[in-house]
């Protein structure tokens, strides 16, 4: 395949290969941002010989293999950017490629937002749990808070911080785990409460309430649904356990960005929870308030948590998911083939029941940037269900076979629940650090395939 | 606790025991069809000791751990049904369990039909891959098919008989294990063979035919919906590669019970591809073709077959997936907590986003049976979504934490798709003997989940 070699593309390295784009003499320096460039086509670049960065690269990868030995499969020695380097690995899509920079503006909004609040802030594990960049994160965050057993000893060994407990329900055989894992355990019910206060009895222990209202726009996701089983909901009975408890547990915010209405819905917690409260040492608001989106009035939230923390004497937390590792992170693949049936398609080796699951459940669509030119196409999941459709996009130019997409904001409550539906490989897992070296933490095989089933 | 002690309870030893249920002196015989009792509670059972039956059971798990490291995790030496019995082992819940019993009347079906219409079975992978009863179901079909080059190696490995190749698309790097893996190859487009053509001289190929109709209910599931890239569409651009390839394959039908609806479309098939069947050797009419299920024209289904091969002067193949296993599997789980708001809530050690994962994404309640008594109960998953419920189920007495529940129909498009989510501990998979002895044949823990994340 020559085709493509002579035209003028935008390159981003960070998606194809591990050494700097800066070797490949495309101007861009290491560390920059990048540009938000979808489409890596072969280029005709001069070959770079003897480059120290590469052999840095080479040398990191191979102590990783080292201590990894489940990591040890041979990335293949071909750089689509420059056909004649050998020497320049490229990371066989897909991959989830979780890049640092576009994470550190999240954790220093974080980070802000604790400082002028006093109020602590924990990950959940629920939306985000690739633990290699834990250690990174823990810099901004005070702890990580989980949904299970397993979350809440992944949290405990590996981020730094505060562990907090939390589950619907827990088992018999699991409490003493958990107790274990755990600075703080939050019921679900009352229920699990009682079942379980002596053994829980010396450790910090709370509660979730259910305040009965919500800011999901999917029922499917809305704590304060009908009938919902996510905490408890009656004043009087909580009153009645508050000796038992030091802490509240209220999650009933869903991506909402609207600090008006966050704002409002505490108010009614206040209004309808405010005696425990005062009883209570420490809060959780939980998670879905999007303080780090683009605009959000920090002040104005880091004020009223302040405000809130001092009404009641109470430590408050904040448990964010979503708004910790908004845009953090793409999923890279590959185009496989195109049709045309009416629309133009492209199929990639990914699929979006298996690796991008909520587009499926939400019925909604990937996002690509910039998303503009005069070609539309329809990309879709190579997957045998029928709707393994990631979305229309707009781009400059046909799609063809071996073209490389990124479908961004690929971070959160993706990893989590990948899955081996079709035995699609499995998205490895990339970290890109600060200084532009992108790293595989995580590949999958045959053998994961094989060991997944029996 | 005691409480049920006293209690006079059906139950049903394959939901707890792997020893078979005469030894616990219930008076059902092993080896028989197991009740439809979904609550097990602990009863007064007098323990017997010295059955070789309960040494037998230890001596194959023994020998089980010993050649699977992986499977290490110690069952716990507790019995519900013989409290007094420390030899007796019960499987931890969650987990499916996969009973021959019931799987067998399917593969009956499958091998009659073969043998009354000359037509060829293959299990298709994507619905149904724990391959631990490849073999069994090996002795009444006639090999795998498969959607990727995982699943096509594991049928290769794993299930006796001729293997198919199929994928959507397939990259460059997997095509040599593809063709090495398979017995025949089907293409998902005249690009996608005209790619591999040199590299696949060799080979039985084949090429998806996409005939425009299809039986699904679902959009999502609709092979036959607008701009779908399942399969090639125009009969003169595939007539025109017909020299290159031995075979098509149609798949169309989609949980079809209705045999007029399927020969309705094959004379469909017929009228429209007519030209080009009579030039080929084989025909896959895929999956999707309910002809297990109660009171199906078997005999009708075979007699248009074989007049359809005779035609065509073509073998006929099937791609069972759902046919094969229909509720040939069970998900167990456990009452972990009730709560009442508005209705009766169970919280079960299991979720639907996690271990049954098409109730969520076709909004479809689970089975439970005989679903019938005074009490009516909403039982719900323990992730943290708000929407991860089972469905609503009638039971003759309240829920308490401790009960078992038995989801039905848990074989197809479940443990196949299985997920981390909320690290919700993953199902283990179980198998159901013949015989009526249970094996734990995976199980899985923390160390999986750490695992596969990074």
């Amino acid at each position: 395949m020559t085709r493509g070699h002579d035209r003028t593309m935008k390159v981003t390295y960070q998606f194809c290969c591990i050494a700097p784009l800066q070797h490949h003499g495309l101007g861009q320096s290491a560390g920059s941002k990048a540009k938000s460039c979808r489409v890596v086509r072969r280029v005709t670049v001069p070959p770079v010989s003897g480059d120290k960065a590469h052999f840095r690269s080479r040398a990191r990868r191979g102590s990783l293999r080292a201590n990894h030995p489940r990591r040890s499969r041979r990335l293949r020695p071909l750089c689509r950017l420059c056909p004649g380097l050998s020497k320049v690995f490229v990371l066989q899509t897909p991959y989830y490629l979780i890049d640092k920079t576009r994470l550190l503006p999240n954790l220093e909004k974080i980070a802000y937002l604790r400082d002028a609040s006093g109020a602590k802030c924990l990950l959940a594990l629920k939306c985000f749990a690739a633990w290699s960049v834990f250690d990174f994160m823990s810099d901004y965050m005070d702890g990580s808070t989980s949904s299970s057993l397993y979350e809440v000893r992944l949290g405990h060994e590996k981020f730094p911080g505060e562990t907090h407990a939390y589950s619907v329900a827990y088992a018999d055989h699991e409490i003493d785990q958990v107790l274990e894992c755990s600075d703080k355990i939050i019921f679900n019910s009352i229920g699990q409460l009682t079942k379980f206060n002596a053994v829980s009895a010396g450790h910090i222990r709370g509660l979730r309430v259910n305040p009965g209202v919500s800011t999901s726009e999917f029922d499917l996701a809305d704590p304060a649904r009908p009938f919902s089983r996510l905490g408890e909901h009656d004043p009087a009975a909580i009153a009645g356990i508050a000796d038992q408890i030091s802490g509240l547990m209220f999650h009933n915010n869903c991506e909402n960005d609207s600090f008006a209405r966050f704002d409002e819905m505490l108010t009614l917690i206040e209004d309808r929870f405010g005696e425990t409260l005062h009883k209570m040492d420490w809060i959780s608001l939980g998670g879905g308030i999007h303080f780090t989106g683009e605009g959000y009035p920090l002040d104005q939230l880091a004020a009223r948590l302040k405000g809130f923390a001092a009404t009641y004497g109470v430590q408050v937390y904040l448990e964010p998911g979503e708004a910790a590792i908004t845009g953090a992170a793409t999923l890279e693949v590959t185009v496989l083939d195109t049709m045309h049936n009416g629309k133009n398609l492209a199929i990639v080796d990914s699929s979006v029941e298996a690796h991008m699951l909520d587009l499926l459940i939400y019925r909604e669509s990937a996002k690509m940037t910039p998303d503009a030119g005069d070609h539309e196409w329809m990309i879709c999941g190579k997957s045998c269900l029928a709707g393994d459709i990631f979305g229309e996009f707009r781009f400059p130019a046909p799609l063809q076979a071996g073209d490389r997409l990124s479908f961004q904001d690929a971070a959160g409550y993706t990893i989590v629940k990948k899955n081996w539906f079709n035995g699609v490989k499995m998205p490895g897992i990339a970290i890109r650090e600060l200084d532009g070296t992108i790293r595989l933490v995580r590949d999958f095989g045959y053998d994961d395939f094989a060991a997944a089933l029996s």
